[in-house]
C-alpha cells in the first residue's frame, strides 16, 4: 500500500480539503499572515489537530508547483482502503475463521496507527473504520504502524453499524469493549469474530453497542476511568488470541 | 503528585538545563534568531525532542519573569518522584504481593503515560524508570496518563539491574517479555512480581535481561517485527492480572 502523495495550494483548495476531511499531513501558513481565510484555515486545521508551520515567503514559493499558493500550501498524503470482502478473503485465503477489528471513532493517529500494528500482530485480517468523525490513512498513521499498513488492510465503511449486519450474515459475531460488560476473560471469544473498540472519549455509540452479542470488559483495579484505547484494543485482541490458541480454561 | 513549574530563561541556563536532562515541556525561541548559541540550543532541543516555538520579541518580554531571557525561554514542569519503598509500601498497605512495572528505556512520553495509565488500572504498586536515556516525568506524560500519575508512584534509579538485586532480596522475581521468550500463557506470572518492559528501538538491555528469572513472549503472528511498547506493555500487565485473578488455567 504506497502512499499517494499530494500538494494542495490556495486558500479555497485548502479551506475545501480540510472541510472534506482530505488526510492533511503538514500545513505550512505565511508567517505573520492574520486575514480572515487564513484564520479560517487555522481555525479548521486546529479542530482536524493538524501541524501547522509558519514560514517565509520564500520557503513557500521554493514548496509551490503552481506558483499560486497564496500563503497557504498543504501536504497530504494518502493510503489505499481495502474493502471489507478483501478482508474476508484474506481470512478464506489462510482458512481461518474471520477476525476483524472495527473502531468506532478513533481520532487519534497514534492510536489508529498502533491498533493497525496490533491488529497485525494478532492475526486479524483487517481493521474497519467510520468515514466520519475517526482519523483516516494518513502518514502518521502509517509511521505509527510501524510497517503493519502495508500488510493488513483497511477498510472504511459509512455505517458501522450496517457493516455490522452484513457481517453477520457472513456468519461473524459481534463483541464490544465497554466497562459496565461481563469480565472478558469468563466470555467465549473463539468463531469467527468482529472486536468493536469504542473512541478515546465516549466509548463505543449506543447503536453500534446495541449490535454487539457480548459486551466484555477488562478489570479495572485502579483509580482513573479507562486505559488508552490503542492499549485496550491490545489487551482484548490478545484474550481472543489465547483463546484461538485453545487456551480457553478459565 | 502537583507538578513544579519552572520558567528557565536566557541562552546558557536553557542550555545547561538541556544538557542536563532536566524535563522541557516547550521551548520559545525568538523568530528569526540564528546566531551560535541558539544553534545549540536547537540541536540539543531535537536531539530530547523538545517542542520549539519561534515567536516574537514582543511576546517573549511578555512571557519573561526576570527581563533577561535574550531570545529564549523554557517552561518545564517536572513531578515529584517517589522511592522504590513507597512502592512496596503501597503493596503492603494493601495486603497485596508486589507487582511492579519497570522500564528499560521507555524514551517516548506518549508511551510513558499510557504505561502509567495501564499500571494504575492492572493494579500495579508503581513503576520504576532508569535516570538515564528515558523519558522523565513531564506535563506530556502526566497528559497521556490521564490522571493516573497522580495515584501510580514512579521512582527513578540510576541502576535498573541493581535495582532489581535489591528487590530481588524482597522476594520479587522478574519477567521481562522478549520475542524470543516463552510464549507467556505457559508460565506461571502469580506472586511477587517484576514486568520488565525494553525501549522502543531496542527491547530490554542484555544485562537487565540476564537478571531476569523469565522471558516471556507474547505470541506474534504478523509480517512486522514488534507492537508499540505501551500496547506490548499492557498485554503482558493483563496476563499478570488474569492469572492472579486465579485463571491460570491454560
Amino acid at each position: 500500500m504506497e502512499p499517494r502523495e499530494m500538494t494542495i495550494e490556495g486558500r479555497n483548495a485548502v479551506i475545501e480539503a480540510l472541510r472534506a476531511g482530505t488526510p492533511i499531513d503538514k500545513l505550512f501558513i505565511l508567517d505573520g499572515c492574520q486575514d480572515g481565510p487564513v484564520a479560517t484555515i487555522r481555525r479548521e486545521a486546529k479542530k482536524r489537530d493538524v501541524y501547522v508551520k509558519y514560514v517565509s515567503r520564500d520557503r513557500l514559493d521554493q514548496m509551490s508547483v503552481t506558483g499560486k499558493h497564496q500563503g497557504v500550501i498543504a501536504y497530504g498524503a494518502s493510503y489505499e482502503y481495502s474493502t471489507v470482502d478483501d478482508i474476508l478473503q484474506k481470512a478464506g485465503d489462510k482458512g481461518e475463521d474471520p477476525f476483524v477489528i472495527l473502531l468506532d471513532g478513533i481520532e487519534d493517529p497514534h492510536n489508529l496507527g498502533a491498533i493497525i500494528r496490533t491488529a497485525n500482530q494478532a492475526g486479524a485480517h483487517g481493521v474497519i473504520i467510520p468515514k466520519d468523525r475517526a482519523a483516516g490513512l494518513t502518514a502518521a498513521v502509517a509511521r505509527a504502524s510501524a510497517g503493519a499498513l502495508n500488510y493488513t488492510p483497511v477498510a472504511r465503511v459509512t455505517n458501522l453499524g450496517q457493516c455490522m449486519e452484513d457481517l453477520k450474515k457472513e456468519g461473524l459475531w459481534f463483541v464490544c469493549a465497554d466497562v459496565d460488560g461481563d469480565v472478558m476473560y469468563g466470555l467465549n471469544l473463539t468463531g469467527p469474530i468482529g472486536l468493536v473498540i469504542g473512541s478515546e472519549g465516549d466509548g463505543v455509540g449506543r447503536l453500534v453497542k446495541s449490535r454487539c452479542d457480548y459486551v466484555a470488559s477488562i478489570p479495572m483495579k485502579g483509580d482513573i476511568d479507562s486505559l488508552n484505547a490503542s492499549v485496550a484494543a491490545g489487551i482484548m485482541a490478545y484474550e481472543i488470541v489465547r483463546q484461538r490458541m485453545g487456551l480457553r480454561g478459565s
